[in-house]
């Protein structure tokens, strides 16, 4: 059976899982992101108009410029909180039932069936039906053609949240993973009336001062090496508490430092707590940063890796610069 | 007639212009960005190819992340240069003779026939032929409809030079004239083969860490005003000096200042030489910087104006905190 034809038959059984229920919970990834939000929402928006009984069960808070997606649709659940049965539990943009550890039991019992529709490449088949997509640069992206393949209606306030998990999974079409078919169908989302106007403003015109002092006391503590092919920055709880900033607004900072010219690495290290470092790996083009991780105990992705630190910030630094200096002479060595 | 069909009138007439002569030379605006310089590679590609004689000709330096799309196009002139006589002068991107100065006698005095194709609103209709259409979000989606009108190839060098006045022009698809059409364009343009991760590595990931360091130096100069509706910073000639940066790497903190949360105006103070401040003011929503500008002697455009303040830049800053104090306490009157 080819790709196209097994798709569909996993579309036809969740569109008539769906068509079929009364009730659903549905669930995104802690720390969600705009895709994942956007995602739920869009949803969430389409089973009430279907009149179905629907809500989105969270673990933490939703981020400030995402709140907008959130029209009456949010729970805040943890791991004690008990609720009546419905007929499906549906989780979007969640590759492993890690991502969201306080609602795991719920997920599992609270559904007489489990849905799980995802586009990051996973394994894990951990839902009764599993629409598993890598190619989609979004999970949004996704759901709209699986809005298409049932036939319904998608609306402007479901346009809206689609958009939101484009542009933010994809960098606003930058990354990658973005394809032909990112843009035709953004294209179409045009003809559904949003306001990218107003969309862009929430998104990415609402960054709060306290995080841009956060990103420029990062920013002094720049160091290149390997005459400016390896950059590096960190930041320490105390810089948090000066700038009044959140953990999560030093998120991007690894990305900056890649794109400094002519870096192929850049690393970022953050305290999370004391004696516990979590450093971020990023490379532009040629150095596989998950191979380097590994042997630092760590893993991830060939352009994007990580790994932990127990130590003070200093040490790690130190740890830090000799594994830079030592990888990009291996590489120096490789290629010549 | 219709606007649709007064265009096809004019897109014909410049078809039967191109396809009727044997050699042009193709200008973009000074300083030029990457939808000008965009516009100038593609089409100097396609009159190549068609067997004709074609050069983008430029009175100053293409911009360090531009250079790639010169493949021995560009030919450097000044006001002084004579060059022979040629079938066309064509100017892509260029809404008035005042975008390139220094070659406006040769536009004029080397073409038998001119020919303009841009997408800003404009009243001058300089050249023999002009095509104008503010509604194409970049000048090279107004080129490729041209290129499709004219029933000609578009190879993967002109589509790659057309996606990078496009990406360049709206912001990654950001700004609002972005458009259905923009999207479905960026479509086809993937089916042509375009790179987008080298496009992206050389158009965005190639931060020079001067300027990393400018705009740190910059933001640190960062002060609200108005409970945290309006925001200022300031550039010296000595912080340039003190980064080794260049004047243009300065550019996009304007946008920086207005994408803070909260903030309606920013205003961003750069010292172009001692006792000779620019003033770029932005607004995010219902601030009119143009009609604010105007008071002192500039002007612009509703969201996006300027003006020049011929004093040292402690005495600008104090002028400007009075301006914005003011301007937002006549905003709090009128909406009060």
């Amino acid at each position: 059976m080819k790709a196209n034809e097994k798709r569909n038959l996993i579309m036809k059984e969740i569109a008539e899982a769906i068509f079929a229920a009364d009730s659903l919970y549905i669930f995104p990834h802690m720390v969600a992101d705009g895709d994942s939000m956007g995602s739920c929402a869009s949803f969430c928006r389409l089973m009430r108009r279907m009149g179905k009984t629907a809500d989105i069960m969270m673990e933490d808070e939703i981020a400030d410029n995402l709140k907008f997606l959130d029209k009456g649709y949010v729970t805040f659940v943890d791991e004690n909180t008990v609720v009546p049965q419905r007929d499906l539990c549906v989780a979007l943009d969640c590759s492993n039932t890690d991502r969201f550890p306080k609602r795991e039991k719920m997920f599992f019992s609270a559904g007489k069936k489990t849905i799980c529709i995802d586009h990051h490449k996973t394994e894990f088949n951990y839902a009764d039906i599993n629409l598993i997509e890598p190619s989609a640069a979004s999970n949004t992206e996704l759901l709209y053609e699986l809005y298409e393949f049932m036939g319904v209606e998608i609306d402007k306030e479901m346009a809206e949240a689609i958009y939101t998990g484009i542009v933010t999974d994809t960098g606003n079409f930058q990354y990658t993973n973005t394809t032909k078919k990112t843009h035709i169908i953004t294209a179409e989302l045009y003809d559904l009336g949003i306001d990218t106007k107003q969309l862009n403003i929430i998104l990415f015109q609402s960054v709060r001062p306290q995080k841009l002092m956060l990103r420029n006391t990062i920013l002094n503590t720049l160091e290149m090496r390997c005459d400016g092919r390896a950059s590096m920055a960190y930041v320490t709880l105390d810089m948090y508490d000066a700038c009044d900033a959140k953990t999560s607004e030093s998120d991007g900072i690894n990305a900056t430092l890649r794109d400094i010219q002519g870096v192929e690495l850049a690393v970022f290290l953050r305290e999370k707590h004391p004696n516990e470092i979590k450093v971020g790996f990023r490379s532009k083009d040629y150095v596989d940063v998950a191979e380097v991780c590994l042997r630092l105990g760590g893993g991830g992705h060939r352009h994007a890796a990580g790994c932990t630190i127990h130590d003070n910030m200093e040490a790690a630094l130190e740890i830090i610069r000799n594994v830079i200096d030592e990888v990009m002479a291996e590489y120096d060595a490789k290629r010549a």
